[in-house]
């Protein structure tokens, strides 16, 4: 359950895309991130998750939120973990999940706007 | 060329996602435009658009970086507009496109880390 794709490249990427453009590695690389979250119930655990009561939530504190089965549940947790965006650990019955946080900020660091596209 | 969809939803989503969890409709909606990101040609073009010389670029400026036939850039951006990401604009022979800065700095904005998620 601790598989997790190495964080390296999204460890040092990258610059806001208003600033410069991305390389095509970079841009590869991304792409999957912004893939795993291409989906509604994948972006709702996401935020369940994220602003969950010490940032960690069980899947049992997930499934209420949705109308789904639990291996459905379970498969789309399992994508954004493959994707790097959450950890999971399991301790006793339990999986507990966290986000990484430092992947968020890199998200939204290179979605920043920058000057070139701030409306006059 | 000009068609765009209604920005109504991201111009009042969302509270950052570590902060609170998303709604269902505003999972449908913030999961498009991470739909439309989610591929590598398309991160390429909007950062090439997003951090060009006055935040706009003519198809013309863009064609180069890439090993794909026009018909296939076009399809891309496309779907980068139709997502609402960036604009088109035909003047004279070519369509100039820009990002919308405001769509941008609100899913930046959605993926910031929260307290509840720095790790301690």
């Amino acid at each position: 359950m601790s598989k997790q794709l190495p964080l390296v490249e999204t460890d040092t990427c990258c610059s806001p895309l208003a600033r410069e453009p991305l390389t095509e590695p970079q841009s590869v690389e991304l792409s999957k991130l912004f893939k795993a979250m291409a989906d509604p119930v994948r972006l709702r655990l996401l935020s369940l998750i994220a602003s969950h009561t010490g940032g960690e939530a069980c899947v049992c504190d997930l499934t209420d939120a949705f109308d789904l089965t639990g291996p459905t549940i379970s498969h789309h947790l399992k994508v954004l973990r493959e994707s790097g965006l959450i950890t999971g650990e399991r301790r006793g019955t339990w999986v507990y999940y966290r986000v990484h946080p430092e992947v968020l900020a890199r998200l939204s660091a290179v979605l920043v706007p920058g000057d070139a596209v701030v409306p006059a």
